[in-house]
């Protein structure tokens, strides 16, 4: 070892063991650490070298099989996004050519394209809206019918049977769809859409096909007659149809149009996905605003003024078409305030007064409870499901048996739940009387026999006194375990639904209890029915703002907010003293390596050198091609730090590895793979004529290094690595602690994070999977912190 | 200089002209730069040698003499709020000992604190609204008796004086106040608080005495009959309770509770206040969404879902109190829906067709450039009264000016006008008959006496043919006027009520124009007049979502979100085609190194070491206590790289200035303070006990360095800096851009960055106010930077 090494070496030393005092320098590792790093690679010749001698030094990262279905493994095949700016020459070359002008055409240009985000995802919102409503109507009329018929002749088998089996059949479609087609189409589409903002590549989530498989199987789903809701699959459909606008090109469709390439970027696409998902809220629930909350709540980090109103902007639109293609089907176009968007009907105004308040936080009590039981036993459902439930044909069998169950249930309660009531002014629309006096209809059949989103607007709106307490309380045990079994099964469909009718149900339910309680009181079912329905809802997902927006643009009402807002408080509090919400459930379930709001408590003794992952496999300024290939062929990580080569003449400075810049993954295939490398070290990489767009032609897949055909020859050339290079990558020392860590990768939206030591020199490298495995747990009023494994079984 | 060394100079010298390209690495401050650089700090001694160097080589920041109202220059007074955490040795050990038990505490304290500013909040603003009443009141109804008695006798100049007089009078008290007592509580606060959510210290703008002025003035302002009103104070008291509240200690009554101490903190503090604008626009407004919606758009870079949830429970209350309180001074106590609480008072839900849709963005186009043009009056008026209004007296006799000329206005416009309606169902309190006929009154009489709130509502919900369009013209002139001139007054009062008044008089002229036009159609005025309100308001103040969302809820009609929204997407665009928000146009002409949200594009050429300003003040690890006073007396920055010691027997490694840590100005301060010092440098801090709470306890009024007396033989002694230092600072290298830098900085709340070079050298520091000097201007479609300079004459 040289002499100038050693020096500052010694310095280092001395310092370290010169602190008296317990000081955070004598955390940094030890000088003998560093030795022996420099040595191992001091000696490496060759790729295979390096990954030998890694095995051993990987701390506390074991890749070791894992149970499926543990909570606290993350996987370690999803990859994430990078939001990071690369600064390369090819970009600035780009700036300069194109000028100020380029900016506020880019800036029109996404304007054009929320534009038609907005309104294509109110499209196709409309068309499953349609299609549901159209298919229930014929599904449930030709039921009537069969059961008027075979009521006469006492053979009701024969109606059911019919049920059982027109559920089955639809089920089956949406579910071999899911199954077989597109199983990443499976369940709301929320969760994924989540990962994917939070900054997580979720495979496929935001394909084509992916959209039509969710589009048909949310309709089989709710015309089978599922527990389950429309609304989140239109919100992942706005996620898909902003992710394909917006890049100008279809992989399913393998076609280019080449417009809109400076937008093919992971921030870009963020943006967009995040307003789409906005736009889908928009469309799901006719509420704008709610929209706009959604997507920041779930997903972006970054408030930008600029990207917010853009979005705003998207609901809106997203809103009004909707609005326009819905008042045109209902005949009455043209008049933009058609209610029929307000999926939960419009609600009146109730008054309310100060004792109240504690009924609605008992409300919200009562929903958290539910709904931490809700996700409990769905939790338990989903390991089991990950576990036994794993082929196929399985899942699609598990589906039919659901769709067989649910309508059993449906046909039991209208048969021994003998709850008639008077043909009157209520808004059903199949009133069946079966064993009903003439003129009065079966309650539990016109609940049934409708989606449920008409049932949640029957219990929301109906008057005091159309339904027994009794068949509430059934309807609600029913329904509350039919739609923990549906969430999670093979077919395409959301929650929010099924819980809004459950909490519906349940308030309901207590504000009969109320009115028998206070006599003298008139109760308006209304407004219990609705906090019930929050509360379920809310203490299931515990979403906070930007539910309570949702509930109060869905029902019209902004002066019912006030009670609204403390269910949902108490709700989240009650809840989030048992579990957690179902989508971080399932998000945990999955392994997704997702990142919190805030870094983790009492980590700052936590330190990088503890996180990174170390030796990095480094590539010189000027890198010869076989290396490269070689090294994307071993190893599987995505960055690489590009070092400062080592000088033929000074010997001792090849331990030297000082950072220059990152270089990605995608960057060397696409420079493999359009051959800009040359033969001789000398010449420069002006010799070929690229830009940007060589890059953006193939994002995001980018071919494998498999995939390529190199001769030999060609791997004896070099590739000048520094005008494609990030040169200025955001570093920390090795001293910095998790929660420095952690608000860099947050803050930023960072995929790889170079850890440098005192000199400069790189000494490991983080990902977004090295942070996310420190997790905080609160449970029952403890926390603590937890360590999660990196498995890449799940 | 050394072998080492100097082999490492070449090698970058070799490297940078090897490279033929046009590379990034050509950008990097050449080599005799640096040995420049580190010849000047090999041959300084003192600081003063170090400051006089300093002078030639900061460049392209002249601290030069500034024409006073410049738009492109900033101040250098304006200190900057430090957001990121400094993880010393104090808070490791603190974490330690306090464990999790004290997250959870600290979490619940969080809750209790927003509780408590929501309460205190909604009573303030309670007392502000029922004294503006109730003086308002007896007022106006003493004037009407005057009125009433002279009209008679043909004596209307005494009823006159009398106004006018009144006016002064109580418009000389609050002006005196803000001109004497406390001149930052002038205006609305929305520009301050703006500034200090995005990180910028206003000197004094969350101080109790602040509060107490504002609230008197506002008070005097309103009942002093100025065109001005009281959201904007409510929205800046709330930030001060805030403040107040979370430290758990008053300067201004020289009193420390002693109680949330850990709260004492930039980072902590900014939450709280970004919590205490949301629950003061919510009682501004009764719009607890609007609110938090508010406190993200105006300042918070980064949305945490907690902090959101806590903001929005501290609007909630805060809606909720006012509630209370507000319907039991009403009469109706306990009954929470009262409508009180909106005070455009409650709209009804409007109809719309599809034709109305461009009529609305008609409304939105005027609303722009009328925006524009108030925006552009009050900018002249401003810059006017920078340059000549400047003493304290001539500031309270403008503001007497102005409420004799509203005074003379409305007496002409009652005057001169003879618009008569017959007295009937309207909402007018004091009906004042003047030249009317019997069973008639004055409509101009009744707009002018009551407060701009109250006529907002006038103009809102007064029936069809209420006002002549006549009449309604010449109050929009005036009043446009008026308004224009009011805001920058030495008055505190908001532009919100005054410009809706504006937009709801000429929306409400503009419905006359089409029910005259569409005469077989019935025009609603209400709906008009809302839209011109918005427009109006939305082209001053261009703010998005937030103003949308306050609108909504303070008029309590979800169903018309559509055409606000409309007309606020179209007004902003209008507006800003022009010239900027008029709370943006403050806080230029003030020089605030405000950071917008994107980073200037087309900057990526633009390098750290162009920024940063060097060489830079460090300090050794174990400093000598005569240094530090001396480097602390002589230049006035706030942060302190410290670097690692110069070997004795090493010569040549002097010129290292290898980061270890940074430090703040006010650490160092407070370690003089307590005499946190060693006669010998090998004895170690952890001789004395020191914690956490020796730096909160003087929180954030650090004394200066002129205040410490410090002796001789003090000043031998040394200071071990490392368990006080934040060992791990961001740092970014001299090559990075200037979009890396800011997003660095907006992201995470920087203060100051130490720049590095490969080595780990630092070679310069950038500050807040050097990365805000690069700003983007847009003016009529076309766009490109600017660079301010930065002066400390403003």
């Amino acid at each position: 070892m040289s002499n100038s090494t050693t020096q500052i070496m010694e310095e280092t030393v001395s310092e370290t063991t010169s602190d008296t005092a317990p000081l955070v320098s004598s955390e940094v590792p030890s000088s003998s650490n560093y030795t022996q790093l420099n040595h191992t690679s001091d000696i490496q010749e060759t790729v295979e070298d390096e990954l030998q001698g890694s095995h051993g030094v990987r701390r506390r990262q074991p890749i070791q099989k894992i149970e499926p279905g543990s909570m606290n493994t993350l996987s370690a095949k999803y990859e994430s996004l990078d939001y990071d700016t690369c600064e390369n020459h090819l970009l600035l070359d780009e700036e300069r050519k194109r000028g100020y002008a380029f900016i506020v055409w880019k800036d029109i240009a996404r304007w054009v394209i929320v534009l038609l985000i907005g309104v294509i995802t109110a499209l196709i919102a409309f068309i499953i809206d349609i299609c549901i409503e159209e298919f229930s109507k014929i599904k449930y009329k030709q039921l009537k019918k069969s059961v008027d018929t075979y009521v006469m002749l006492d053979k009701l088998y024969i109606p059911y049977l019919l049920w059982v089996l027109s559920n089955i059949c639809v089920v089956f479609i949406g579910s071999m769809l899911v199954a077989y087609v597109e199983p990443v189409a499976a369940g709301s589409g929320i969760p994924q859409v989540k990962c994917y903002l939070n900054g997580v590549k979720v495979s496929r989530v935001v394909r084509i096909k992916t959209l039509f498989v969710k589009a048909v199987g949310v309709i089989t789903a709710v015309v089978g007659g599922l527990a389950g809701g429309k609304e989140g699959p239109m919100i992942h459909s706005g996620a898909v149809v902003a992710a394909g606008i917006s890049q100008g090109k279809s992989t399913t469709f393998n076609k280019d149009f080449k417009i809109f390439q400076y937008f093919r970027e992971d921030h870009e696409k963020r943006d967009f996905v995040s307003g789409g998902a906005a736009a889908g809220v928009s469309a799901a629930f006719g509420a704008p605003i709610g929209g706009v909350l959604f997507s920041l709540e779930e997903g972006t980090s970054f408030w930008n003024q600029g990207l917010t109103w853009r979005t705003f902007f998207g609901t809106v639109v997203s809103t009004f078409t909707l609005n326009i293609a819905l008042s045109a089907y209902h005949g009455h176009p043209g008049e933009l305030s058609y209610p029929g968007l307000l999926n939960l009907g419009k609600m009146e105004p109730f008054p309310f007064q100060f004792y109240e308040l504690p009924v609605f936080m008992f409300f919200g009590m009562v929903g958290g409870v539910l709904g931490a039981l809700w996700n409990y036993i769905n939790y338990r459902l989903s390991v089991f499901r990950i576990r036994y439930i794993r082929s196929p044909w399985l899942r699609v069998v598990e589906a039919c048996l659901v769709a067989a169950v649910t309508a059993t249930c449906g046909f039991l309660m209208m048969f021994v739940l003998d709850d008639c009531r008077p043909l009157g002014e209520d808004p059903t629309k199949v009133p069946l009387q079966l064993f009903c006096a003439d003129g009065e209809y079966n309650t539990m059949a016109a609940i049934w026999f409708q989606t449920p989103e008409a049932s949640v607007r029957s219990f929301l709106h109906d008057p005091m006194g159309s339904y027994k307490p009794l068949s509430l309380l059934v309807f609600v045990i029913c329904y509350f375990l039919l739609s923990t079994w549906t969430f999670g099964l093979a077919v395409s469909s959301g929650l929010f639904i099924p819980n809004l009718l459950t909490g519906a149900a349940w308030g309901r339910m207590l504000a009969i209890l109320i009115q028998y309680m206070l006599p003298s009181n008139t109760v308006n079912p209304a407004k219990y029915a609705l906090v019930g329905a929050a509360a379920q809802l809310g203490g299931v997902v515990r979403m906070t703002i930007s539910l309570t927006v949702i509930i109060i643009e869905t029902t019209g009402q902004i002066s019912n907010a006030l009670p609204i807002i403390i269910t949902l408080v108490v709700a989240k509090w009650t809840g989030d003293f048992f579990n957690e919400g179902i989508y971080d459930i399932h998000i945990q379930l999955a392994g997704v390596p997702l990142l919190p709001w805030e870094p983790p408590p009492l980590a700052h003794n936590i330190y990088a050198s503890e996180v990174m992952s170390h030796p990095v496999f480094t590539l010189r300024t000027v890198e010869n091609v076989g290396h490269i290939v070689e090294l994307l062929r071993v190893v599987s990580y995505n960055g690489f730090p590009v070092v400062d080569p080592p000088l033929a003449d000074d010997a001792e400075v090849t331990t030297y590895k000082r950072l220059r810049g990152m270089i990605l993954r995608s960057q060397l295939i696409v420079l493999l793979q359009n051959k800009i490398y040359n033969e001789n070290a000398n010449t420069t990489w002006s010799n070929f004529n690229v830009d940007m767009n060589m890059f953006r032609k193939e994002y995001p897949r980018y071919p494998s290094i498999e995939e390529l055909e190199i001769s030999d020859w060609e791997k004896t050339c070099t590739i000048d690595l520094r005008p494609f290079m990030n040169p200025s990558p955001y570093t920390l020392p090795h001293r910095a602690s998790l929660p420095r860590l952690f608000r860099l990768f947050r803050a930023l939206g960072l995929r790889h994070l170079p850890i440098v030591n005192d000199l400069n020199e790189v000494v490991g490298m983080v990902t977004r999977k090295d942070i996310a495995r420190y997790r905080v747990w609160r449970h029952r009023g403890h926390m603590g912190m937890e360590e999660l494994l990196l498995s890449s079984e799940i």
